[in-house]
Parts: C-alpha cells; sequence; structure tokens
C-alpha cells in the first residue's frame, strides 16, 4: 500500500483485536493506510521518528491506541502537528479503562488528542475519514451513504423487534 | 466575519468563560468562525438544523461544548458529517466533570465525536486548525511556529525555576 | 396492539434483551405499549418525529433505554412534553455502566428524564404504570396486588432460609 | 393550600435552598403541593404514615429529596403507589454526591423511584407537571409554553454571544 | 434455636450465599442468632416490626445485608437502638458495589451503622462476637484462639510459599 | 477522667476537628473515655502498645480516626480483639475521601473494621455508646431519648419549612 | 538463597499468582531474594519484626504486594528506612484494585511507599533491580540489556502485524 | 550546585509550589540536586536528551512530576534505566487528580515508575533518600534521625490533645 494518508500505530501487538476495525473501516473507505506496533515506553525513540518523519512521509492523520498508562497519542501529537486520534483500549491490568481513557483524554493545554470511546477503534477509522473528507468529495459521499446505511439497518431492526411483540 | 470555516456552538451562554480559548485560538491563527448557543435540550430543532446546513453553509469543522448530560456534540455528529470536536464543560452541577466527559467520549460505533480535556476549548481550537492545516500549508507553519514558542516558553520557565535553587 | 399507551423505544436491537422486561410488566398489567428501535445517532430525524408526534398519537408515557453516551431519553424528553423514563443499559463497551446512567440522569434544568437503575427496565414498566395509575383505579389496583404478591413472596423465601438453619 | 396534588418532602431542613426549586416550579404552574421534612432516619414512623396516607389524602406525585445515604425516596416509594420523584442533593458530608445518586437511583426490581440529576429539584418539579398533564390539559399547555420560553431565551442568548465576537 | 443474640436479616434470599459466612462464624463461635429475609422495599412494614420488636426479643446485635440502593441496615438503625452492622452486598446489578457501599456507609448524625468490607459477612459475624465479647470472657477467649489460629495458618502458608522458591 | 470506657485515637492532631463530635457526644452521654494522637505510621510501636495493652486497660471499644491512606484502625484491630470503629476523615490531600474509606472499609476475612460515613465522627461515638448499651441499661435509656429529641427537632423544622410557603 | 538483597513479602498465599512475577524477574537478573507471606493483620507482630530487622539483615529493598485494604506496604515503611515498593493485587472481593491502589499509594507525608500499577509486580522487580543497580554496574548492563530486548521484540512484533496487511 | 545526585524536572512552573518540597528534604538532608522544568508534551526532545544523558551525568535519582495527562515520568523511565519516582501533581482542570495518578501509575510491564501520592513530592524526597541510603551510612542516620523526630512530634502533639480533654 503506497503512499499512506493515515497512520495506524499501536502500542502492543496485543491493542490489534481492538485497532483492527479502525484499518477495516479505512479499508473499505478505499483510504490508504499503514499500521505499525510503536511503543512509547518500549520504542520511544522509535516513536519520536516516527512522529517527527510523519508529515513529510505524506501522512494527513494518525490513529494512536494503546492502554494503561497511555502515553502513545498524547507524545506523538506533542511532536507532530498532524491531528492524532486516540484509542484508549481496555487493557488486561486495565482499571476498568479509566487508566487509558484519562492518560489519552486530559492533555495539557497546547497539545490536543482527538480521543474516542474505549476501543473506539471503528469511529476512530472514520474520524479519520470525515477529516480527509473536507477535502475529498468522494469520501465524503462514501460517509453519507455509510450514514444511509446505518439508517436502514435500524429500521430492519426495528421492524424486527417490533414483529416479536405483535 | 463571512464564510466561516469552524462553527463554535456551545449549549448554555454560561459555557462561554471556558468556550472562549476555543474563538481566541483560532482569531490569533486567522481561521475565520462563527460562534452560537445551540442547545440540545432547549432548542432540538435548531441543533438539527445547524447540522444539517453546516456543510453546505462551508463549515469545515465543527467544536461543540455543553456540560452535564452533554448531548449537543453527538447529536450534532450524528447529523452532519463534518470532524465535530467536543469539549466536556465542568457545568455548576456536574459531577466533577465525569458527565461531561462520559457522556461526550462514550459515543456508539458509527458516530465519532473527538473529544478533548475538560474544559479543553484551547485544545478545540488547536485541533480544528491541525485538521484544516492538513490542507492549508500557511495554517501548518502558523501551527510549527506556535510549538516552537511554547518550547521557548518552558526553557525560559526551567530558568527561572533554576534560579530560584541556584 | 392498537392505541398505545406506552411507547418503548431502544437505542439498539442489542437493548432488547434488557428492555423486554418493561415490556412484559406492561403486557401482564394489561397496559398497550409499543415498542421500536429508534437510535439517537443512527437515526436522528427518526428520533424527532417519534417525539414530536408522541402526543398526538395518543401516547402517556415514553420509556427510553439506551448505553453508552445515551442521548436517546434526553433528547426525546427535549421534544416532547410526556414523561420520560430513562433506562441506563450496560452495554458491551460500556464503562461499567456508569457512562450510560451519568448521560441519561445528569439533564440540565428545564429537561427532566425519569431515570431508573441501571438495566432497571421492569421497574421503568411499573413505574410508566404508576404514572397512568394517578388516573386509572383499576391500573392502582393491579399495582396494589402486585405489591402484595411480593411481600407474600419475600415471606415465603425468607422461610426457606430460616428452615436452613433450623 | 387545600388539596395538594404534590407532597414535597426532604430529609432535613438542610435540603431546603436545594428542594425550593421545585416548589417553586409547582407554584408558577398553579400545581398545589404541600411541603415537609420528613427523615427517614430521624422519624421512620412519621414516613410510613406519610407514605401510607398519601394516596388517601389525594397526592398524585411525591417529589422526596435526600442526601448522603439517601433513604427516603426508595422507603416511600416501598410503601405507597404513586410515583415518587427522587433527587439527590449534594450534602456537606456528601462524596461528591454519589452517595446520594446512587442510593436514590440503584432500587431493586419491583419499587422505582423516578430519579432525577443531582439538585436536580426543578426538573422534579418539571417531572411532577408532566405526569398530571397526562390528564391536565391547560397544564399540558403551560409546559408546551414554557418549553417555548427556554427556546426563545436561548435565541436571545446566542445574539449576545455572537454580538461579542462579530 | 432459642433466645437468639444476634439476628441476621437479609434484603433477599439471594444475598444468601454471601450471608451464610456470617451465620457459619456464629455457629462456630456457640453464639445463638436467628436468620431471616427481610426487605426494606418489599416488606417495608416487616422490616419495622422486626427493629421494633429487636431488644425486647432479647437481640443485643443486628447484622444487615443487601445490595443495590441497600436501605435495609440504615433504616433497621433508625428504629431500633441496638448495635446495626451493615454487609454491603455486591448483587448482579450493583455497580461494581459501589452503591451497596455508599447506601449503606453514607448514613446521616444521628443514626450509625457499622459497615464491613463488600460481601464482608465472616467480618460482620466476627464484628458481632467482639461486640458481644465486651461482656463475655468466653467469647473474648474463643476471638483471641481465633486469632491465634489465623497466625499459624498464615505462618504454615509461608513456609510453603518459601519452599517453592529454595 | 479515670477508667475510660471508650479509647478515642487519631493519625493526627489535624484529625482533631472531625474527632472532636466522638468526644463530645461520649461527655454528653456520661461515658468515660481517654484521647490519643496515635499514628500508625509515625509512630507504629506506640499504636502497637496501645491496641495490646487496651483490653487490659479496661477499654471496651476503640474509635479510631485517619485520613489518606488509613492504616489505624485496620492495624488496631489486628491486634486487640476489641470491637473497633473506624473513621474516615477527609484530610487536606485525600482524594476526595475515597482513600480514607477504602483503606478502613475493604479488611479481609478475620479482622473487621466497624467503618461509619466520612468524617462521621458523632456516628462513631453513638455507635460506641449502642455497643456498650447492649449490658447498660441506662445508657440504653439515654439513646432512647437522643432518639427521641431528634425526632421532636425534625417535627420544629418541617412546621418552619411548612410555615414559609403557606 | 543467602544474604538476600530483596524480600518479597506479600499479605496472603493467594497474591502469589500475582507476586512470582517480581521472584521470576529479580532470579533472572541474579539478583538474591527471599520470598514469605507476612500479613499486616493476620501476624502484625511478626510484620513489625521483619521490618525491624530488615536493614540488619543485609536488605536493601523490599518488595510488599497486597489487596483490598492494603496495609502491609505502608506499614513496613513506617518501621524500617529500606525502600519499600508496593504492588497493589487485584485480590478477589477487591473493589476493581481501587482499594488495594488508594491504600498503598496516599501515604502521608513523612513515610513513601514507592507503588507501581495493580498487580504490577513484575516492574516492582524491575525497580528493584534499579535501584540496586544505582551501585551496581553490571546490574546496570542487565538493565540497558533487556530494554534493548523489548525494542527488539515490539520491532519483531511490528513486522508480524505490518505482514497481516501488506 | 555540583554534581547533583538527583534530578527533579516537572512539566510546568506551576507544579513549583507543589514539588519544591522534594527538594526542600534533599537540602535538609545533604543531597545534591538539580531543578528544571521539562515538559513532556511542550519540550519531547529537551526531555528525550534529559533522560538519556541523567546516568552518564551522574545522577542517581531522577523525581518527575506531573498533572493531568502525565506522560513525563513514565517517559524518562522508558528511556532511562534509573530509577525514577512520579509525583501525581493535582492541576487546576484535572480530575480531582485521578487522571495525574492513573497516568502515572499505570506503566505497563517492563517500564516501572515508583509513584508516591498526589501531590506527596516531600515523600519523593524522602524515597529518593531512602534509594541512595541503601549505600549511604549517613544519609540512613539522617532517615534514622528524621523518623525518631517525627516520632516525637506526635507524642507533643498528643499530649496537647489529651491536655484539651483533662
Amino acid at each position: 500500500m503506497n503512499n499512506p494518508q493515515v497512520g495506524i500505530i499501536m502500542g502492543s501487538d496485543s491493542d490489534l483485536p481492538v485497532m483492527q476495525a479502525a484499518a477495516d473501516f479505512l479499508k473499505a473507505a478505499s483510504v490508504s493506510f499503514e499500521i505499525k506496533v510503536v511503543s512509547a515506553h518500549r520504542t520511544p525513540l522509535r516513536m519520536v521518528e516516527y512522529a517527527q518523519s510523519a508529515s513529510d512521509r505524506g501522512l494527513k492523520v494518525i490513529i494512536a491506541g494503546a492502554g494503561g498508562a497511555a502515553h502513545l497519542p498524547g507524545m506523538v501529537a506533542s511532536i507532530t502537528n498532524l491531528p492524532v486520534i486516540g484509542v484508549p483500549v481496555k487493557s488486561s491490568n486495565s482499571i476498568d479503562g479509566w487508566d487509558s481513557i484519562l492518560s489519552i483524554l486530559q492533555m495539557p493545554n497546547g497539545i490536543p488528542v482527538a480521543t474516542v470511546a474505549l476501543n473506539g477503534s471503528k469511529n476512530a477509522g472514520i474520524l479519520a475519514c470525515r477529516i480527509l473528507a473536507t477535502n475529498d468529495d468522494a469520501l465524503a459521499d462514501y460517509l453519507q451513504n455509510y450514514q444511509e446505511e446505518m439508517k436502514t439497518a435500524v429500521l430492519q431492526k426495528s421492524r424486527n423487534v417490533e414483529g416479536k411483540f405483535s
């Protein structure tokens, strides 16, 4: 996959089952992406290099997922000026996900991270598309169509539920 | 201010002291914006209209701040396909801000909100700029410069602190 | 089922296992109801229409269940003037239910939601009956009888427990 | 005030500054009410008598406010079959209001309490009106009008905010 | 079992698996007790009668276990003057036990409940014995002996652990 | 004051404003007590000696207050077999009192602490009296009378509140 | 194992599955250690003796793990002057680990405990090595090498993840 | 101050009022230290350089304080192999300190941070001394003496408290 527009990184390969949904959405939307394991704590210099080179390599958006004391999204956002989307991952020793959420969300003034819901990597993928779609009409149409499909699916599900009580 | 690129909305005018920082950052960065009170609960249809027309009116990003059971960011994000940045506001009867944070952050799959820190409206302004800067080199330079200034300020502050102990 | 008095709506068909108990109680109490999937986020305009037409269609009470950033009960309550009962559902990625509870409970002044316990849809059904019973003596008798049956069941259970230790 | 339709009770006279807003709304809506201090813990038998006689005395709805280990709303709801609205009060030694909220909200199956937001007694008053309005068209009109006024107030506030940035 | 000194009550027979440990400890310590299901919410008047008659029937201590919005211990303590030990039970829809703990622990001034750990009914049994032992030397000796046995068990367990690493 | 029946200890003299209420209640009830600063962390051996000698010195009940990582009540309860009442104190760097509560309440099986509400030292005094009153009829009468006075005070306060709305 | 440098203690043998990782790391790093069950609550005097003699027996660092109201690390730190590392263990009746964390972390001024993550005993082992390595160059080299190995492992895992998407 | 043994760093000069206590303790103990503002987010590369050079410059221990999404302690610990002590600072927009605590404490396996209490910088200073004292007998004596002084102070305070009640 050449010229990726979105970089998906995660602190550990154990985050892949959660982060997969971001990749899947981007793939379905025909948005090019790369995916890597970049650990803030185990590979700090690799993380610095990744963030420093991201814009020059053509990335437009970075999606970073991590759990526990999740420093990856915020640290990457402190080095690049690209929009960084943070995905709090509920890892095995997480305290119900609170640690992941708070250490991604509560960034100080000056360095924003666009945080999505706990384990919400699908929404990270959609948000990346919404960002890219501000200058890509075809992608905007794709998102519009996706929203219509969600609506249709709800209506079908409603009919199913209604049918059980009629 | 014509042709605003960013729409700043808030659930109540009591949110203005918090939301002001987003407007200030955008103004300093020469990004055009509009600012309104749009209440999800007191003016639901106005909110629907605002979100429905946002893209056609030329908005690229929406910043929505709200407190308590903060539905404004998520509801707007469900109607438009623009990237929506949510600012959890710690309002007077908020439970330490947890209600604002969770009702903005924990959106279901399909409808992302880019959530920033509690009362983090300055970061919402910066994030809006990072999004716009993916297609605006001058704005990207502005952000780069802003980051440099933050660095310089820290170095000066460090010298002050060091001076007190030498 | 014609002329329903109570509308049961839920944000997703995955909420049905929880919301079923409300329907079951209403059915046992011979209170007419309708049941639908109405998503605040996936079908926002359908939600608006549902709430706008509720009173004219003869509904007296609305029970709305949702999980995560649960906006359905509060948004419906902002459009209709009927009493709205909110059921926080502990959905799969919920943070122990706190997100569901706080985004339903912490409504701003002006727009109340009658919130019941986490997953407490049976109580939502009973509360709807208590509301209707303020003008329906037969239903009031039904509730009185139901309360007596609970008492009798406790006494029987107590005898069972006592028997294990005598 | 004869023949009150709504009973407002509170666990302590220190809850009055919070509970006043319920009374104010009912008064403005011309709904008759009574107001008393009834402590679940300091006057348990008085509480039992109050709940037992409530329906016979003509009350249609009970609003009960309490803080800390707030047992008043739930206990009253266990004795009467009227709809009981619970107002969690953030009292002086409350743990940020969590104790009040959870001990009112998390009622077991069989005994619902319609819980409103922390210190949300105004919404308790409005909810009582919504309940009564299911059989009182004039009151329904009053609520409709109140909702319109909220909308108008938001629009005016929005113009004020917009004016500061134009 | 005649002349019980300790009354064990619980809000539901589903609490028995937790509350059993209190009974077991009392039995082992040869302290007479009775055990019943007494629900604050489903049998409020039975609860009042139980608390009113407790002292006259010779009870010295009451152990009350309940989950969720757990009103039983506090309500009983408001009617009797006996020491009441509250056991927060983590019931099925409990929010991680916080609701049970806070609605038992956070009693207002004037009405104490001696709260033990979540699901800590064994400690409730021991605490009841410590209270009775203030006037029962044989029971005090029993407790002393129990404490010695715990110490011995720890030493044995330590040897086992040490053995695995030697 | 000779032959104290109750020992009041606290981890720091900064806890005295909170712990004073326990002493005041005991004094009013004519129950003899002693009061000391005994720090689990700053004077661990003094704490051990205090707990070891408590019963021999004639103490019947110990009230221990502490804040933050509050180890004093639990440690004393592990050395003596007297009933120990724990008062969680909300100290200056406490995290809203959660640390004090959890480190006192959540004792392991075998070592109970009778925990009262945050800053609830008055209730600790009352609970100590309830324990002593299991063998002191005069004290039981005092408590009965105290409960009656609380009831009378509530009735007077209710009349005051009612008067404001008549 | 003679002349242990590190003492690993835990409040219960049920903590061993968690605490094992500390021992494993020390063993791999060729750091001598001892391991024991020392309960603050079930063997308080043994705990005192352990802490009092630790330095004289040649220990340099103590690792103490405990769950619930976890007093062991703090109490040991109050008696010895050695650095004490606290491991909060998520025991069976723990409230999601909050009790363990707060009762270890929130020590008062004067008595520090070096707290690691919930169940983070491996990090306790590494931290003990970092402390010892301040005067042990070989151990410092070992840690440096360990860090390199972590980096290499991440790179390999990244290649695996990348391979799934190429 | 030449050849500092301890490096004190903080994310912002607004952390100085909290972090001062660490410096004060080290100064009183005659332990050499340096103090700087090093922001993980505003000066990420400065932070990397600081951590990379720390050991070579002769530092033995690093104390790092930060608030909100506090990445400084963990990031420094990922680059150096020195023991790093983390001080969670309750900054102005912190959510009661939970964000600071969790983002410092919950480090993944491999990278430990020795976390002290919220705002517990004095304990960070003492812990640094305990670490250094493992190879510095004079410092160990200083700590021993400090502990004795704390004990003496408690005894004096106890006499003052006792005096108020005699």
